[in-house]
């Protein structure tokens, strides 16, 4: 299999909110078709910057190879070029993650995004190599994902600073909540105009681009795409007024959705978990995780209620401000 | 497919040591498939309980998934039913654990290891209920597999008491090197006759089987099979003096071959660099390691002469001791 | 002993630059006097909001009551009511902590901060019936002060909740790096309009201010308080032109000096270093670290030179875009 | 003040069960004094081979300087060269350790237990320059000692081969409850002859002394002192069958009073609680813990019953055997 790389590829730096998408699922090994089609809509409608699949947030890793194919076929059919797609490869296996991504290439994915292997822990020189030999083989360019809470590792500044100058590598998504590393990194990435540096908790975006940051991950932009938006237009502009507005926004989504218990997963449950109860699509886990029983469901709904009164409020205030 | 459980299983509980086998390698995707005929061999013929095939030591995770299924119908056929094989089929995805299971029973395994999904961090409550599904689907006997340093997640003791109700669950390694934890899962265990408890690190084996546990998954089995058996043979008739001998044979073999280096991934380095020093296997790493270049090779020899000499003053005493 | 504690208060709420003093010696139970007289005319004429003793950085835990009784009464008498002086009396020992609030209250200090009892590891439980125990003994306003890397244990959000309500209670300096944590707990303030929110990590000052926090611990004030004055005025106006600039002048101070090695200590020994090579007072410091040797000395009067240069541009880009 | 290390030293290596002394009090700055007095001649009259005072169990770090010195006074008077009592002089500060060790040299102490300075996380390196420093300060033979759980640092294996070399450190308490690293210290401690290595919990004497090590500070044996001198005894001699015996009552002391709840404190709590209903001493704790309740206490007296039970059906098994 031959891939020409620049037939397709990202004609610019990667900038903005890229949603990490769930995955609708009616049972632990089929999609929830019309569900996914209407997210995608949902996502796209709100004006994003790309799409990013199988990530943590999509369970990626907990789904099969196949569902994961069917998953990347079926969504750059329906985006068909609108944003640039994206598409998690992070394995244990170099194999697996190459054979993905020469299957993601192959459905018309923009970039691929990958973590370290995950299984064995690994040291910073195990992991840099890693790094150069595989980028080497994926065809199309990639970001690096950073997420020590699933994957025990983190890059630090030299395998980064080493990492910039691989020519397949295009940015960094940081879901470390080290924002004292976030900055440093982004000093390095500066002085190399074209990498991407992108923010995974969404509680952290505001900052990250008030700072110079590119954008983020926000697993809330599979519910409310704008929000994130607006908030990335609003602190790339410096218009510090609505990016603090609209950071508190965000910050009741997490406080609220995400924390309906303390148990893992219950970020991902609550966004499933909010998404149907606006009928977008079915709130089906992937295996290990439960979705969440009818009294949590309900907390959910009362707290959509209260995200909505917020985000009005906001928007009346936004528009007596003009 | 359907499967008879009943037609090839476990006749008795697992005893014993069951060497968790280090997969020969000849590139990243190919097996070595003279080494491994040599290796199996070889464990066999230090009179070894069981085979363990795709666990840590066997970086079961970084292979693909073709690679352990040929290397699954392989070894069990080679085997041939002269000790039981455990296959492990850990995977962060339900699907895909249980599809290699399926091959696995058919190629003719006798038994499943199973630790937690190990990309999202799990809490007890979810990792039981995955355990009461996935086991339910699993087509032969399941011993679980503890390795938090890996996966970030333990079996707690309420877990393991729920689980030895199981009907498929026969047992468990615990390779946390938490000897408390082990002390009082032992005891949980022994409530209920069947159930074996395994060591994982061979440093803790003389110990675990003096107070009463079942046997050992010892890496350094691979290549001093014979080293790890009469060791627990000792240990379980009681026979103090050669117990702490053989446990200071061991401690050498840990000390040295295992600490080349102190980054991950050095205990199977190590392993492998000594079995290709003796002639067996070659010592291809799968990713993301990388074998040890020439220096550490010459250490590696030279801690094999330094093990030989004292394995040998060892046979000596024992023999004047008769 | 009775503390009137209206007597002498805070007046008004904590905000601004609050640097934690290094502690000048000579040798492991002599201060540098002279140095330390100097350090804090130095700090005072940058502009700073109060100062701080015996904080992590001020190596307190580290140093002799009798010491450490010494240096509360010179700093006390030579700031003679400039700026608040807030004094550690975090210890393991609930006795010795009062003891030592008890005399920095009669030497004139304004407020005292109380991290968690840090050698048994704590539950949120034990440390709220902790705090609200020792808090109604303590003659002075409290800050609290979270720092789990040292501690061991971070006050969650309904220990602070609870806090909040405590009469004695006045706020928070966040250590954690948490900046999740830290935009939650600041929504919780908010609530009672007194309690200050400050940054421990001075990478963090800027957005901490810039999303509403109320200022900073910055261990880098001793060494260029107006730095962070600035940084401090200039995120609270919302000038993110200046905040921009300046978080980067902090960005290179903490990227440079605090990094002369990895090992813990470093950042304290880079300012004492520093503090040293500017002639302000000693670099002696408090077991079990050393002090730096003449290579770490050279590279930190490098690094110095270098923040110079980028601090001098960046006062002239701002006399020039005025 | 000078001190004659050779006129009340240490005679010969330290071996046996040597009890981490709960602390009795009546209240946070009190001592028990009719408690203490009971609780010594319990201990003692279980045949144990030392006495160790404020430890982490005796909750030395929690208790004011005052009182720390009173309790050395009055058990080294107690006591009177009957077994050797050995003082925790653990601090954050070298100073305070200096004068606490000295005082307890004064009051009679046999040997002194150092672990690290506990507030600054602490490297190797730096730990190693501590211990070369301190030890030459202090009066009396030292034990390390080993509690990450507690200090965040452990001793290493570098670290500690050079403190067998210094003229004043006799041996480590290894609280790590890392059987593998405890395995490979010991093998280094036997090549110098006199260097004792102490296991701390409980749950991992029978096996520490079956492959070799010294003896164990065992906080059960503020409460069944005999319990754990035979399990020693035992297992020095090789007698595995009493040996598995009187581990298993081990591990039901452990598996029942020290889990009474699963916070922090929960050993301690029980202990002093068990020891209240034995009628030996108060069971009031040291700040910041509180002591258990009503519901609680049931529990316990609950416990000591069944624990009694097995222990008296031990001793009936015992003389039959015999």
């Amino acid at each position: 299999m031959t891939h020409d790389a620049s037939d397709r590829c990202l004609s610019k730096q990667l900038r903005g909110i890229i949603p990490p998408m769930v995955t609708p699922l009616l049972d632990r090994d089929t999609l929830d078709i019309a569900g996914l089609e209407r997210l995608v809509e949902h996502i796209l409608a709100g004006g994003v910057h790309g799409l990013f699949l199988l990530g943590t947030t999509g369970e990626g890793p907990s789904l099969s190879y196949r569902l994961r194919r069917e998953l990347i076929e079926r969504v750059c059919r329906q985006v068909d070029g609108r944003v640039p797609v994206l598409v998690g490869i992070t394995d244990t296996s170099f194999v697996e993650s190459v054979r993905l991504a020469d299957h993601a290439a192959d459905a018309g994915a923009d970039a691929l995004v990958l973590s370290t292997p995950y299984y064995h822990p690994i040291d910073a020189g195990s992991l840099l190599g890693y790094v150069e030999r595989i980028t080497e083989e994926l065809p199309r360019p990639v970001v690096l994902y950073s997420i020590p809470s699933h994957t025990k590792a983190a890059f630090d500044r030299p395998t980064l600073a080493r990492a910039m100058e691989l020519p397949n590598v295009i940015g960094l998504k940081d879901s470390s909540a080290d924002l004292i590393h976030f900055h440093h990194v982004l000093r390095l990435a500066r002085q190399r105009s074209q990498w991407s540096v992108l923010m995974g908790p969404e509680e952290l975006l505001a900052e990250s681009v008030l700072l110079g940051g590119d954008g983020g991950v926000c697993g809330g932009a599979n519910l409310y795409p704008r929000l994130y938006v607006d908030l990335f237009h609003a602190a790339e502009a410096g218009d510090l007024t609505t990016a603090r507005q609209l950071h508190q926004c965000v910050l009741q989504v997490a406080g609220t959705l995400y924390a309906i218990d303390s148990r893992p997963g219950s970020v991902i449950k609550g966004l499933k978990c909010a998404l149907a109860c606006l009928g977008i699509c079915r709130d089906t886990m992937a295996e290990p995780f439960e979705s969440f029983a009818e009294a949590e469901r309900n907390t959910v709904r009362r707290h959509l209620d209260e995200i909505a009164r917020l985000m009005s409020i906001n928007a009346r205030t936004s528009e007596t401000a003009r």
